[in-house]
């Protein structure tokens, strides 16, 4: 049996992924009088004169949301809510999984922004977090901004930062093997979509200089006449300082560092020769990427990363999200926030170690047990350290069941 | 430790009731690929073609929400969304523990007829289900009625209806004791909220002829000049033939039935003595009933009942509402129709037997371990019969994990 035909079958017998359990057991009668009327009117009324006591008395605490409309998913496209569910499942298995953290699929029949923001600000009350996936850029963009000034809780775009964060961390560690600075190197960025922006705005606040972001028109400059949005005009005030006009092959001539968040085969060996020395490349088109890692480093590449298992430095959102939900969480965050985002980046660049990093490990596997630990811990001091924290004490020793 | 202290304790304890589990074993890597990316991929395209396959490779089909708008929450009121919370939870562990349903409670920050019914719409592709609790009347009427209208799922405000099934099982069950048939009975209906209205209805439809509905101002008739409802407005043209206009005390004179959904201690030992021989009283007020079950038997009652598990003949919901989901879901069920319910309720009148029913006995125990199998069977059976069913074969040997 192949692997698609398991991954049906496996799907089949279960119906799906996840399950609903009851932390508290209930053996007869009286703790059912205990977690259902009678005595479920206590927590209530304590709820009812403070709100805060639902992180007490509810799983609202550890309870994450994940929500879609079904329009980006994986490499399939707009395949709407219903065949999302999957994806959603599954992602709030990982959830489960790597962070402890009990996370739900929620579906939207919509693929409107303000039915979307709506419907999430409605279900506010029920969830300490909030993540969005598979949203399609540019509304993916509109909606998390729009949650995160309404919403008191956490809102996170995985597609967006995750993957920021863990090409960043990648990225810290390559640029310490090949001693070349954040400030001084030259980035390009391919791919314009949610996670290409993310990259790119990351890769700013952090510190890098000179970048270009491109997408299948070229490099995005200011007053580009075409395919502009607003995220693009924004960008491109930040990035291209010289207003290049060009393909991908012109302005990636003496990068030191290719990110690709586009599609298959888009890099050619002719062009990662223009690259500086000590190239770092980035692929991480899914399944297949820009530039296989043999033909990038046949072509002088020091450094390849794919979002691949089967090649080496795999660039995967399970190395950021469930510790950065889990360390916002633990303190109550009221958002995720550059400071919590970046703190992240650099515990899972140190997980890796300066000792330990070479070529084939820039970033640490996925099964590494120490990320979400280090990142949760990481998030959480960060989260105090900004003030966006409503929780200031950390319970290590109360972890969620 | 009093019984307040240790639902406290036991929900702080725990911080709430349910936990996320995951279904599929996942031992490493391997499985991952299968459950999470590039394994699910298979499945949502299987769904893109045909969205019925939600139903094979999702938890949709035996995942139901329960939804709240926090605005009439156990016996506590308008507590509001967040203070509703406990109640919602514990609603999902009942569904799970009585009917191996995965339910997860969301609590709407918003008490307006239009959103509440915009975001279940909007959710609807996440569920097999949609179980409506705690929402005041008449807003519950409206909410309740345009989601039946507008959702190809089963819609069931379980205040509404789980209690006049429970209540009209208990009542053939004390007719039969009695030897009165439900065409010839006189029934006061004393309480014209959810519950009141939704007992009326379905008391009408299995054949009751005699009925008046009584409010706080007495006997609602048609063109009442006071106090009146839609739905009110509605019943009054098919209850109290007579349009005896009086207080609960003068219509209830002569009455076989009793049944209050009210306020504790508004049927007095005067009015008992007034009724029919061998009067039945279902005193539902919680956690006081309208007449404490002592009193009512020494004023000549011959069956009295409550909402309480310390008398005997406890009308309680938890003996409907989980073998209806569990039936309607086993069959994928568009709705949940009036011959559904009915057959729930002589599906949970049968468990009695008429050899077993006695005074103390009209109902069954809510840990009966019979009522849900049958319940549910008989629920399928009427949804086959009229036309609701989706799938036609009751696979008996696949219980949800």
């Amino acid at each position: 049996m192949d692997m698609k035909e398991k991954a049906l079958e496996l799907h089949r017998k279960y119906s799906g992924k996840l399950n609903i359990g009851i932390k508290i057991p209930v053996k007869g009668s009286e703790e059912l009088s205990l977690i259902y009327s009678p005595g479920v009117a206590e927590p209530c009324k304590e709820i009812a004169v403070n709100e805060e006591k639902m992180y007490e008395y509810t799983i609202k605490g550890n309870f994450v949301a994940v929500i879609t409309d079904g329009s980006s998913v994986l490499g399939l496209g707009n395949i709407g809510p219903r065949a999302a569910m999957p994806v959603m499942e599954g992602k709030a298995a990982l959830f489960k999984l790597f962070g402890g953290i009990d996370a739900i699929p929620l579906c939207l029949n919509t693929q409107d922004v303000d039915k979307v923001v709506e419907t999430v600000k409605l279900l506010e009350p029920t969830f300490g977090g909030i993540n969005l996936e598979d949203i399609s850029a540019p509304n993916c963009f509109v909606i998390e901004e729009r949650l995160k000034r309404e919403l008191s809780i956490p809102v996170f775009h995985d597609d967006q930062h995750g993957t920021a964060i863990v090409t960043a961390a990648g990225l810290i560690n390559a640029l310490s093997l090949v001693k070349k600075r954040l400030i001084e190197i030259k980035v390009v960025v391919n791919g314009a979509g949610a996670a290409g922006v993310a990259v790119v705005k990351l890769l700013l606040s952090m510190g890098v200089k000179n970048l270009i972001l491109c997408d299948s028109q070229g490099a995005i400059y200011q007053g580009r006449p075409i395919r502009m949005n607003r995220m693009k005009e924004e960008l491109a005030k930040q990035t291209n300082k010289q207003r290049l006009d060009g393909s991908l092959e012109t302005v990636l001539k003496g990068a030191d560092v290719f990110i690709g968040v586009s599609v298959a085969g888009v890099l050619t060996t002719e062009m990662v020769q223009t690259m500086a020395s000590d190239a770092i490349i980035f692929a991480m088109a899914n399944p297949d990427p820009e530039i296989m890692p043999d033909e990038a480093k046949a072509a002088g590449a020091r450094v390849v990363g794919t979002g691949r298992s089967d090649f080496p430095n795999q660039i995967n959102n399970v190395l950021a999200f469930p510790g950065i939900f889990r360390g916002a969480l633990d303190v109550r965050a009221t958002e995720i926030n550059e400071e919590m985002k970046i703190a992240a980046v650099y515990a899972i660049a140190e997980i890796v170690g300066t000792h330990d990093v070479h070529e084939d490990y820039v970033i640490p596997s996925p099964f590494d047990e120490r990320v979400v630990t280090r990142v949760a811990h990481a998030v959480s001091q960060a989260a105090i350290a900004s003030g966006a924290a409503k929780k200031l004490d950390l319970e290590k020793d109360k972890l969620p069941v």
